[in-house]
């Protein structure tokens, strides 16, 4: 399982700012809100794996915006793996709205970090195999 | 001391929303940066404070709003404290504007937990006496 | 139709704080998303209200905190309307988890206002009838 | 003037996330307030811009996140334009905490869109020439 499709997600309220338009900082919760849908779809809860001692923090982003979101819009968001998780996992996004138009694209890459010493670990094998098929 | 005067806080971009003015919900992250700004201008780091074992989670809020604080306008906070702190502790908050009109009216009460059990502690002494005085 | 019951939402990560609790603030967010989402059951379009002249801001709210939500987290929002609306329309809240048990319990009171002069008007009729039945 | 450095930003509460660090999305709301800050110093109201006809949304980011920034720590936000704007303006960020580490550099792309039709215009020759002194 190397893509992931989420569920529709509608644009909030409070999403928007005065531009009438989702603010731009949105996108990164948006990928994070498809993100952990995924590995909930795959059987982790990254709630229990932090506590068990893995960390992802987000290392590296990149979006290219397209065409705005509006409130009430109700958004797709496609991730893809383009490769096996090793000491980093790189997250690549499309976004559609409901018009199948393409909002933006972005791309995400996290480290595993141990979540008492912050220092960085390999991706856990069982993880890494989830992607694998 | 029983009342305190923010530093003036600009309204940001990212806080308006399509109505073209600062979001409902952001007014109580102002209230949240006054009061942590009063407790270090009263020497405590509130950081240090939870890790040494207390937190101090919201139990209950209040806000009236008078007229909508816009982009770039410069608030001032100001928060009072209308009794010493027990078991919880309740600020009162009236938000002006550059032009020193009332934006909004609030109160927050907050509770004291120890960190790692969550349960109620009573407001330490040496915490109370800071604003006795 | 006088109360009306959100689908259930997922707390999202970024809407958590360092306590490891969704932040008091966001409770604001899920109202809205809830009344809006109530709006939209009842074939309101807000968007298209707010261009045909007519926005809601929200005027007051009381939020009494329970127990805290945590990162993916399910939570359902009951909405209830005590009295038709005139000038002013109130909205209460219930939020509960998974477990069904209460997070919290709010109150928003919302004005009607020109969208252009952004003066006071009366609840429109055939707005007021919606929740009437 | 092709550079300037932000006042100091405090570090909110609200903007940590439960792994104890700002949320990732935030630092686009750093360069925001930033580059908002630096067009204030050269005279420019964004807000009556938006009023006049242009709006500046942005539509590319990049950010690498090297150290997490914590509750109030105080970031200087250092920003650099490398090249003149013209039908876009490019923005390089660097941020740094009150140690003088870096905790992450960043890059937005903004376009310049007239505010009713949305459709891109060229960068108004008084507002480019504010970069070129």
């Amino acid at each position: 399982m190397k893509q992931f499709t989420s569920k529709p997600l509608l644009v909030r309220y409070g999403e928007t700012d005065q531009m009438g338009v989702v603010h731009h900082s949105n996108y990164l919760r948006y990928f994070e809100v498809a993100r952990l849908e995924w590995l909930s779809a795959l059987g982790v809860s990254y709630a229990l794996m932090e506590k068990e001692g893995l960390i992802m923090p987000v290392i590296d982003v990149k979006v290219t915006y397209k065409i705005p979101a509006l409130f009430d819009d109700s958004l797709t968001i496609y991730i893809f793996l383009r490769e096996l998780p090793r000491v980093k996992i790189i997250f690549s996004y499309e976004i559609k709205n409901q018009k199948d138009e393409i909002v933006c694209n972005g791309e995400t890459t996290l480290a595993f970090l141990n979540t008492k010493t912050r220092k960085p670990v390999r991706c856990p094998e069982e993880f890494s195999e989830l992607f694998s098929t």
